[in-house]
């Protein structure tokens, strides 16, 4: 993330005095409320988006997603960048290239 | 998101040819997934995240949304810096300071 | 739901002393993590459920999905049968019949 | 479920002519949507359900975990009642009386 969106994201935040409320359970739970209004934009439908007000709903519910996991990063206090660069890492390990490539099977699923 | 940090997202993706599975209705039913997978860790629990096990196994979960979330972003075409500064001028629109300070409620019930 | 089932569900959650755990916010924590391990089930594919693995994981989920359900039904103090039939009149006000037919919108999206 | 209540579901469902739409997936996404709805009544708060109107939302919100779960059963074509009692069986082995009781450990958790 660009420190200047994450600045602006904690300053919302702060300008509101939100910060009293962010606590990682609550936060967690928001994240998974916003995922699901996200989802809600594919329920009965298949995986177009090119109908604007459709599109338009489905990037600012991506947004929230992002916002509210740069307050949990924050309430975490750790790095957005650093912990999806470590992440990526770990996850490279369970998803080794020779075994994982054009396969959508779940690591624990893919030959030993 | 830094620049460098989505393009190792991408390449991440692209060295196993994942594109082709990542149509945005399944996506955003990783998202999902993820999200449910962090908020996991606060279940039966309150919201303190200082055992080290749990603190890496949240962290881990809050990167897997963040590397969903910028995979769609890349699957929309959209610009994960750009589509969150443009949601919090939305949100701003939604929770004016006056109104929203120190306030948990939902926009649809803060006075009008 | 029977009576024996609810019976069996309350009673497999008492010989465990686990009523303690059961309090609202946690139980529909719950309620949403088993929802996501059936839905992960549907992740990366179509809607077939065929294969007998993926037929016997997605009804175990469903069934969870139902077991905190009537926990959570009964942490509150209401009947499952009961809530169902008031729900189903309150939904059938916001989708009547002649405007709902053969429609997958959503109540508010229907012509007044 | 009473049988007729799960009739009165199935007959809410067909006389709009919803059948159709139900496939496995997208009803899997409305049990995590609806499960998203309750969850929401949680947000930023404790598990106070007192507030008269709260404790309605829950309800009702509940109340449409258990309508799509049912539908999504009939849809699999399994019977709720007997799909929760094996369920039940199939946890007692996971959860055994001795090593679960007064425990929230997960039973990858307890002691072997």
């Amino acid at each position: 993330m660009l420190e200047d969106v994450v600045d602006q994201v904690i300053q919302f935040r702060d300008e509101r005095d939100w910060k009293q409320f962010h606590n990682p359970k609550d936060l967690a739970i928001s994240i998974s409320l916003e995922a699901a209004e996200l989802l809600e934009n594919f329920q009965w439908t298949g995986s177009e988006t090119d109908a604007p007000e459709k599109k338009i709903s489905i990037v600012e519910e991506l947004a929230d997603v992002l916002i509210y996991s740069i307050m949990m990063a924050d309430a975490l206090q750790v790095d957005v960048n650093e912990i999806i660069k470590e992440k990526l890492k770990r996850n490279g390990e369970k998803y080794q290239v020779e075994k994982a490539y054009g396969s959508k099977k779940k690591y624990t699923e893919l030959s030993k």
